[in-house]
């Protein structure tokens, strides 16, 4: 297969449509219409095999993750998202490897009103680049910076699974995807949240104009936060009981590891923001009923700097170990 | 030098201002306003070392080019720049490299009122891939499709110099690059040429309502006109010694190696159009008065598929080897 067959793949297997849409793949650029009044959000992430993902994923869930994880730095800036561009980089043209990849990748574009309007393919060692833009009403984007003392700190979902289903595959490779092994239910739940997180898009607009902060949980709670408290220039105590997923890991992994799962694990794409205590309740209940969500309060947004973790009893754990450093 | 470090380094390094950028590089996403009637035009690309260009290019010359391959994209589309994103893969955060990269990037950046508003930094083979975002009024932007038998073929630029540039570097690495040798200017300028690919983005705005399609060429004359001869359903004749730069090519390296540099070297980032002959006489005035060009008409389009050159006695020259296939 050469270079153009692969395009026309690619250009096949994605289904995504849009009205504003004016040009899509296949010229030296794309052209989409915008909307008044809007102001467009757009983010780029790259996964590199071995780094982002485990060698052995398969091509349907990088297709699904590399596209995720852009839509969610979307979702923390409270954005509708609207299109991407696929850069990808493989070290050979094989149409199933592609076909696998664009299934996946085409099934989460499909479920957010996503088009891919176009992308770059050439052969080198296997790296995904996928640029993703968005909208907001003019002005009224998410930032880090905005959380003050006194503010709530919320998390929009359970955090520690993805990085406890990594650390089983890193021990044993094939056990979390082979329907062989007999595993716990648990550890393939685990490894789905690694393969396959389901950006916060809805989440993230119901946070606009409500949040005064937010940030989405890619490199570790710890990590992740401290960029939202920087900015911001606040800092933050938070409860380890009071994170979503935290006990149920303790329960089945120890607390040791469960909390390095849950403080520094990574990859969790689900959003935390500061929130005025006015706002509070409302919020609640609309990401409930409107989400299905259980919003968890993990936290308070306080002067100074620095993140305070305690252990529920009163005592501050320590947190050397703060988060993701792609060079570290 | 940790990730942070190098993504204060970039931000540091980059210049490019717009008061349009809402929220520049640091939040999950970055913010820009879009003013109203206006289309947007987006591309991505992706330079992989040793594959794009040679392993010991200069980070100045790699940071340069890596943005200018995207705005010749943008210029193929009659857009003005505006916006880019960087997703950078590094094997080690060499603070000097990056300096250099950056200083480069800027450089074209600056020279373009292109701000660099958000990207990705990670550890990998180096690989470099950008965004590139402009505008154009609704409607306007100019497409592969859209060309008519009779109209005339231009280029917007001598070909064939960055493939002859990089034929000699192939054979004797240092040769381009050092000063200590003793080189023509000539082999200078073709490395220049190669290294420092200068976008024809004012031209494209002047192609703009003018030129019934386009396209930049990157691979190679044939490969780059066949596309747009595709999409618009059409042929071409073009007479190989009306390519600027061929003749000088043919004096300097013979004529076989010339006729491959012109017709299949790529790497040219020159503009090719199909023009309307009602056209023709003001846009060579004014790419002339407003660009300093001298615009060679270099064929015709004509009715049914493929391209024919000739050698300029009438004889067609036989033309296999059509330009780069990235997966060939």
């Amino acid at each position: 297969m050469n270079e153009f067959a692969l395009i026309d793949l690619i250009k096949a297997s994605c289904s995504g449509y849009r009205a504003d849409v004016r040009l899509g793949i296949g010229d030296d650029a794309a052209v989409v219409g915008i909307a008044a009044g809007q102001d467009l959000v757009a983010c780029v992430d790259t996964l590199i095999a071995g780094r982002h993902f485990p060698l052995n994923t398969r091509p349907e869930d990088i297709g699904w993750k590399s596209l995720a994880v852009n839509l969610s730095d979307l979702a923390a800036m409270g954005a509708k998202p609207a299109f991407a561009l696929l850069a990808l980089s493989l070290p050979e043209a094989d149409a199933d490897w592609v076909r696998g990849f664009m299934h996946g990748f085409s099934e989460l574009a499909k479920q957010f009103g996503v088009a891919l309007i176009g992308g770059d393919t050439t052969r080198g060692p296997l790296s995904i680049t996928v640029t993703a833009m968005g909208f907001v009403p003019s002005g009224k984007a998410i930032r880090r910076q905005g959380a003050q003392p006194g503010e709530r700190l919320i998390v929009c979902g359970a955090l520690g699974a993805a990085a406890a289903g990594l650390h089983f595959l890193a021990s044993e490779p094939e056990c979390g995807r082979s329907k062989k092994l007999d595993l716990s239910q648990q550890l393939h739940r685990w490894v789905q949240k690694l393969d396959r997180p389901l950006p916060q898009v809805d989440i993230g607009l119901r946070l606009r104009g409500v949040a005064s902060a937010c940030i989405d949980l890619s490199d570790g709670l710890l990590s992740d936060v401290a960029h939202l408290l920087r900015a911001s220039d606040c800092a933050a105590e938070i409860d380890l009981p009071a994170i979503p997923g935290y006990c149920g890991l303790a329960e089945a992994l120890g607390t040791e590891l469960a909390q390095a799962c849950v403080l520094s694990g990574g990859d969790d794409y689900v959003l935390v923001a500061s929130i005025p205590e006015l706002h509070w309740e409302q919020l609640r209940l609309d990401l409930k009923h409107y989400c299905g969500l259980e919003t968890a309060t993990i936290g308070r947004i306080t002067s100074g700097s620095g993140i305070t973790v305690y252990d529920g009893r009163g005592q501050i754990i320590s947190t050397a170990r703060t988060g993701w450093d792609h060079f570290g």
